[in-house]
């Protein structure tokens, strides 16, 4: 075995403090406990810690050991080397995972954040729900949890359905790990690699990484801001390429917001099931509707099991939690077994919190309260950006959710307005992630649930509406700038 | 619209029962409400609801509503007509999840499990870890649990790699939905469909469908019972075949237990990094050691960052909240992707309750109690089988972990043992799970921490050695009948 040197000991610790694994104020290994794990005498960790310690890395307190001082614990994980290789795939998203780092920074107003507003849930009852269910389990009863899922939860899942008017089998519900799970394992069981696969233009990210990652083509058609996927086009489509699956989302679309009329649902159901193509139905958004009530999906007009509906329950109670589910018509079978070798199953105490949850009652008037809010704040965002952007920008009016779909309709690549608002501590979903081309660039998607910043940070700005008018003023700038390099 | 009767309507609420959407003493909805929803006359829902009373599936409360009866509520889920779609994948390994199956009816003595006893963890102190992290959390800090997971989890684990002498990089750890996920992504990461995979033989079954579903070709190694994968044959299939990957378990090997001698490690990491092969460690069970310290896993001879070693805290911690991890190496940002866009992440209370346990110390009190249970285990379960199997079945001896791997070397196939035990309320992992020939079938893997069965049942044994007993008997006469018919 080679020599280690005190050296040698000294930059491994000091290696370990700067990557964070020992924190200011942590004890380190002691002498010892060092020397015995690097095969070195207690001389040479002594000789290596006390180097540390003039250095300024740890303290020695007596009788203690050796701890981390705090003013070598401030570099933060970005800065630091990180494993790199290859990634073949993805590269064109790589804006995705920006704006997603972005947002996770903590000190930002996240418009461009995918996720409803944090503030908005009730945790603590979750919270209780969760203590209490596993209190009660003596033992955790995890075989129960497997797939297809915890049957408590399947059952109160199939009651809302039911309520709905909806007729969905409870053995054809499986719990998944959020609605991505159940999109992502519904994909996987309706294809094969190189399968045409058709999905809406612009379409959710998450479904161009999907296709990505399972090698598949996609086969985008327009949607329209307001009413959804354009029906002649995707019979076109339907007519045109022999496709294995269509990923579409019924209600208050992501990105635009946009909901498919009632009255052309049967038609479009009629229309893919006429050609034999299963409907992935992504419905995340449904239960936050700003109408009457909830909007009637897809699935209800399937009379062949071929429309698997995805649900979650992340943007509407609990975020995290990462429950959802999907009813999957005469698939569930294969797509149980998919999910054994894919996550094994959902968390046995986040399906039992949920289930108990429901149970109790008290969920519907959450969600009445939760739509109420972002009615309003849609409405005062939306009052501010009609008043703040140029009377050429065109803002969508969604009638759920909780997205607004700015077009610039100035040839703008929002992706400069994304990059120039960073330092300003703001994010934005600039329209390039929406789509393979660049037909989208000169949209944004704006999330109008955001109240305040995550944090308090001298950068950030204080308010929703100080935020809103920062994006202004950026968007001014560039335009100038812009017609200034026209000239 | 087609015009609903009554009796159309009761024969939907009876379907409902019978699938247990609504079971004995739920309500069922109000007539005002039925009729709502099924677009009928509030009559036509009362004279379905009383032909339903009639009929003895509901009983009419006053001022209540109406109630489903007890007795309509008996049917078990198997016997109703579920959905059923081609299962082209996994034919082949329908045993696996019939033996699930097995052992999530409950009232099994379940030998044939893959996961520990249940009642081996601290889940009081785990359930408390997890109300309090829920109460500090004033609203869901779920941004910071996007993939790689929480830093204070990954830290945690990063701490114990560097106790143990490990030199794991904080960020090249990601936190995944138990192991599963951690392999699945990490093959995913590595192969293209089509590519050849080194595996052990006989393997883990979630290995040979994790394969299937990523249309990989399987190139098995055998596996000595005592040592582990055989190298020479490593290095024969190395020079043979150009592989992806390696799929390997280090200690303790499910199904037979076997643990590659720390001599050896070296010398095997070597050689797959000459050939540029990267390996994908299941390293799940390497906490349950039965010797003094714990085995190294072959990821601390990794000095160019091709092993990705995959632990998880579901076999000695928190089994059900589906916390695992894969140190990934150089592969660590392709897998973080991957994550986005399969399951999102692992839930937020699920990394943070284990995060707090594990800073809370106890973690390894809670090990030591573990493995000394499992030992005496071992222990009794070896001799009862040495007792009552005949002389010719040979029996593994592991040193940790909680599966023994019995051979008949009689030629029976333990598929058939299986089945003639089910009766008797018991399961067994018959060997032909574990393989895609036939070699392995007169083996079988029998789980030694179980102690009891899951639920009192008149036709399950009392006790482990009833069991084991029982097991010998059913033997015994399978191989009389096979000498008759051999006559």
């Amino acid at each position: 075995m080679v020599q280690v040197r005190y050296q040698d000991i000294a930059v491994w610790v000091k290696t370990q403090i700067d990557q964070r694994v020992w924190q200011a104020g942590e004890r380190i290994p002691s002498v010892r406990e060092m020397s015995r794990l690097q095969h070195v005498s207690p001389m040479t960790v002594m000789r290596a810690y006390e180097q540390l310690e003039a250095d300024g890395w740890v303290e020695a307190r007596p009788r203690a050991g050796y701890f981390v001082r705090p003013h070598y614990n401030q570099l933060s994980s970005d800065s630091l080397a990180r494993p790199q290789a290859d990634s073949h795939w993805l590269q064109a998203h790589q804006d995705v995972f920006d704006v997603i780092s972005a947002s996770k920074s903590g000190s930002c107003f996240p418009f461009g954040s995918a996720f409803p507003d944090p503030t908005l849930f009730p945790m603590q009852a979750l919270g209780r729900a969760m203590a209490r269910v596993l209190r009660q389990s003596s033992h955790p009863d995890y075989l129960t949890m497997l797939p297809p899922g915890d049957e408590g939860l399947r059952r109160m899942i199939a009651q809302r359905y039911l309520r709905q008017g909806i007729k969905v089998a409870m053995d054809e519900i499986i719990i998944t790990n959020g609605a991505i799970e159940a999109l992502s394992l519904s994909l996987a069981a309706l294809t094969q690699p190189g399968d045409k696969v058709i999905i809406e233009a612009p379409a959710f990210y998450g479904v161009l990484q999907t296709l990505e990652r399972l090698q598949l083509e996609p086969v985008p058609v327009p949607v329209d801001p307001e009413t959804g996927v354009n029906i002649n086009a995707l019979e076109a489509a339907l007519s045109t390429h022999h496709v294995a699956a269509c990923w579409l989302m019924s209600n208050f679309h992501n990105p635009t917001g946009a909901s498919i009329p009632e009255k052309d649902r049967p038609a479009l159901v009629s229309l893919l099931a006429r050609h034999q193509v299963p409907l992935i139905e992504d419905d995340v958004y449904g239960e936050l509707f700003f109408s009457e009530s909830r909007p009637m999906p897809l699935k209800c007009y399937d009379s062949q099991g071929l429309v698997l509906h995805c649900g979650s329950f992340s943007k509407q109670l609990a975020p995290g939690f990462r429950v959802g589910w999907v009813a999957a018509g005469c698939y569930a079978t294969q797509i149980e077994k998919r999910q054994y070798v894919s996550s094994l199953s959902v968390g046995a105490p986040n399906q039992l919190a949920i289930a108990h949850y429901l149970q109790q009652g008290g969920y519907d008037a959450h969600l009445r309260r939760l739509r109420t809010a972002l009615l309003q704040r849609k409405h005062a965002v939306r009052d501010s950006l009609r008043r703040i952007l140029p009377t050429s920008a065109s803002i969508t009016d969604p009638q759920g959710g909780y997205f607004l779909w700015v077009t610039l309709n100035n040839g703008m690549d929002t992706r400069q307005l994304f990059r120039e608002l960073l330092p300003y501590g703001i994010t934005l979903a600039p329209g390039a992630l929406f789509a393979t081309d660049d037909r989208f660039n000169d949209s944004f998607r704006l999330n109008f649930s955001i109240s305040a910043p995550e944090t308090v940070d001298a950068d950030a700005p204080a308010s929703v509406d100080s935020g809103l008018t920062q994006i202004a003023t950026v968007l001014s700038s560039l335009s100038i700038a812009d017609t200034v390099t026209a000239k």
